[in-house]
């Protein structure tokens, strides 16, 4: 049936196979938008402004209820697009239906149905782009790599895993045990089951790169899909799921193994879908309490949640490369990355560099610096920042006034000329005593606190603490001494967190590379899985041994 | 450090995952007593018989308190042995400090400390033996098998699995990203993070073949245990313990990594274990409703509670080897297994077999003859039924009388000429119809059902919701048909239940053979865990990738 696209696809999977073990840099599909050239920005651009004020029609079967309340960051206007306001018992229904048949398809079809439909949402990465700009404030740039060639390595990724998990045991084989006399033969065969239908519940900020992993995971061990984005950044999603239903249609396979399920605001749907019996998986990226409810579910579930991020700044090789490489890892996209760092931690003496010793001021006026120096640069600043997803984060940071501390750098009045109405919001940053509790929550978006610390020892306990009850993607320290780096490890480590040390130049601690590093770790309160590890595969199917008596068949 | 013992077993260890993954007959501790002779039986006997009565040594530090209320359910007294009596916190803090300790112990010297261990229980296996008939009841071939070599291959198998977890992925590497003009690269590590101090619960008739699993997956991750075993059945594990104490002080490594926590009927201490905050893994054995609980405390729980077995027999080779199979399996150990099968499921328009057509009738008297003969058998009878482990057992079949049916065969008064004590039962069997409830509860022993259906699809919609409700380890099928045998294994395998079919002569759905055979499925109520899938290792510890900047390194 799909052996075709198998055989078209089977050397890209061979080689993510072997890319997974390796964990070496490999990407399949090129970050830089010139390598889709031949695709077009301008067609790209094209298409998405046609979708504008339109049924987006091609994401499920015909259907008289449409809504959408999507808002571009940089317009501050709707864009007018309406997707079909569906049953949620009908989709489950028609889930159901589709899940009879691909259960039963074949592993290697699964895997070339999945891989094709990643090379057509390649075709149109420039329309994916504007529609990921467009609801969730990223930069042009961001949201090209996030949305297109990064969402489709982290895809290809859990495809890859997906097949070698699910080819881990022989279908069949004879089992031969020697009883003295005569061997007792039976046949046995294995079988990966999958659980059933799962719901993939989308962020507003990434609306393709983190539903995707768990999106290809579920359809590649032969469960269905239901899709909930958040309900105001579905079209991105839209546009992969509407590729993924046409290889199906294609293919003679049922459409609805994947389905969109739209909701608003105000009308949510998600606990609907998320309590119903028949959803056997729930994916999750978004706050914690929502993750906390779905986690308690007793389904078997994948969360990405909140978390603190923090920096630790013990000495460095030199003070404004390390303040300039913080600036950008705070200041891209507003600070609204899950891996964006909130606090960094400073002794109250100062750090060494290989310049010399750096006192506290000195250290706070050269990131203060730093910052407004991107911030306001007029080619960077914009691209850097992009506009901000949701009026409320601005609300949320605003209320805080100080925070209780004392703000060294306030939000700058940043434009884009580009767009004259982006909601745009440069980080305010603020100092704060170790002993505050301010920093030790989450304020998601563009604020940074800098914590005045007795000495690195305090620092490092601080940080690990919070790492351990609040949860932590990412944790970035700099450091000269390495029998301390050797301790920074040690401890963050045992609470499960990854440590990027001594990061400058082009390395940020926001990136986490698909088929080398892992997202999120799973062991700490920021989420309960990691893009993409064994277990991010295999509790979404169950191995089934049966056994035969030969004689009888 | 441990590198010798590495090296010693490293040959049995790359067999064994290989095995692992091939799924053949492997047993590396072969099942028959033969094969330990060097050991000697009499000296096993001899030195389980010195323990009686005394304070068992060498599992724990000196101890002033002692408790003990083990009773042999062949001579029903007590075997008079004391166990220290630990407080639990003490013994939490020394796990505590085990673990620093074993955590950064590597990776092949655990390997080799813990094989090493396996080897030592080796020479103690008639003496294991002896313990496990005096605790649980067994006979003792199926205590010698159980407790000494199928036990041992199901830790050799977690070893072997938790291994190649570790070894996932490269412990550093350099990864390059080509930047266009220059590369960037940058030093990985990937690090696997045991979670800390995992509780292993026992059960009292299979206190070493359910308890090593669990144990060995956390001490090959590289977390420590308490075992917390039943009241009623702690002396063989207490042996196990001891060795592996044994083998760490031999190396200079803490022999707390394991620890026994003993407690009794009326003051049990599981609770005070489950709920502490430093325990992060459970793993269990034993009643559902226990072990729903414990899978409640949303912690790493692995858990192994109770479920309904069924046969459906639809249609036969020979009734008479088919009845002779299916009364074997359900009077071994008087249905104290955990795959016993408790229902049978017959149409009531009877059965085909290549004989001609038997009717329902005839299935029953056969059934019962076969039975009869079996468990009167002056040689086979006592051997297969053992002694039942608990007296509540008894109480709570005979409490059920008829259990709304009729009875076709009674308890039958067999004795055992060696143990004039034992406390024997052979299984009642009882005639229900398909619309009663009392077969969809488990009757923990001597209990058989036979459960009139209409046609062979009531039976299997039966079987398939019991399965899907209330849980099923084995499901047993006679079938000749093999449209109906697909369908059987379709419906049963799409909720998580392994079939065996057409199973006679020497095949008994009762054993699951270690590095073939899974052990519950983990996907109905059964469990929630398999013996040993990939998921019983890796959910005990987590990923954590490092990065650095090599500038500074």
């Amino acid at each position: 049936m799909s052996h075709p696209l198998f055989k078209k696809h089977q050397a890209l999977l061979d080689q993510a196979i072997i890319a997974l073990k390796e964990r070496k840099f490999f990407t399949p599909y090129p970050e830089h938008p010139k390598a889709y050239e031949e695709w077009g920005n301008e067609e790209g651009k094209a298409s998405f402004s046609k979708k504008l004020n339109t049924n987006y029609l091609g994401v499920a079967e015909g259907n008289s209820d449409w809504i959408g309340e999507e808002i571009s960051p940089y317009w501050q206007t709707g864009l007018g697009i309406q997707y079909p306001k569906e049953n949620p018992q009908e989709v489950i229904n028609k889930a159901k239906s589709a899940f009879e048949i691909w259960k039963n398809t074949s592993i290697k079809s699964r895997a070339g149905i999945l891989i094709e439909s990643l090379e057509r949402v390649k075709s149109r990465f420039f329309e994916l782009a504007y529609a990921t700009m467009h609801t969730t404030g990223q930069s042009f740039l961001m949201s090209f790599q996030a949305s297109g060639p990064h969402a489709n390595d982290r895809a290809l990724e859990a495809i890859a895993k997906g097949y070698e998990e699910l080819l881990e045991y022989p279908e069949e084989l004879t089992w031969t045990k020697p009883m003295g006399k005569f061997d007792l033969a039976l046949k046995k065969t294995f079988k990966p089951v999958p659980k059933g239908i799962g719901l993939v519940i989308g962020c507003s900020t990434f609306p393709t790169w983190n539903t995707v992993p768990g999106l290809f995971a579920n359809l590649m061990t032969g469960n269905v899909s239901i899709v909930k984005p958040h309900p105001k950044a579905i079209m991105p999603i839209a546009i992969l799921i509407e590729e993924l239903r046409n290889v199906c249609k294609e293919n003679k396979l049922p459409e609805d193994i994947v389905q969109l399920a739209v909701d608003t605001v105000k009308e949510p749907i998600t606990k609907i879908y998320a309590e119903h019996s028949e959803i056997k998986l729930i994916d999750y990226t978004g706050s914690s309490s929502f993750g906390d409810y779905l986690e308690g579910l007793q389904k078997t579930c994948f969360t990405e949640k909140s978390g603190v991020n923090s920096i630790i700044l013990e000495s460095a090789q030199d003070l404004k490369s390390t303040c300039q490489n913080i600036a950008f890892s705070a200041s891209l996209y507003s600070g609204q990355m899950c891996t964006a760092p909130q606090n960094i931690f400073v002794p109250e003496t100062g750090i060494e560099t290989k310049e010399g010793k750096m006192n506290f001021e000195e250290v706070l006026s050269t990131l203060t610096q730093s910052m407004e120096n991107l911030v306001t640069h007029p080619k960077m600043g914009p691209g850097t920042l992009g506009a901000i997803q949701n009026d409320n984060t601005l609300v949320n940071i605003d209320a805080q006034g100080d925070f209780g501390g004392k703000v060294i750098l306030e939000q700058l009045n940043i434009s884009n000329p580009e767009f004259a109405s982006a909601r745009i919001a440069s980080p305010k940053i603020v100092v704060l005593n170790a002993t505050q509790a301010t920093y030790q929550e989450e304020f998601f978006g563009p604020v940074l606190f800098v914590i005045k610390c007795k000495n690195k020892l305090e620092a490092l306990q601080k940080i690990k603490e919070l790492a351990e009850s609040k949860g932590a993607i990412t944790c970035s320290a700099y450091t000269l001494d390495e029998a301390f780096e050797k301790k920074i490890e040690e401890e963050m480590n045992s609470v499960f967190t990854p440590v990027s040390f001594n990061f400058s130049g082009p390395a940020f601690i926001n990136q986490h590379a698909a088929f080398s590093d892992f997202h999120v770790t799973g062991g700490n309160p920021a989420g309960n899985a990691s893009f993409t590890n064994s277990n991010f595969i295999n509790r979404r199917f169950v191995w089934v041994g049966n056994r035969y008596m030969p004689n009888t068949l």
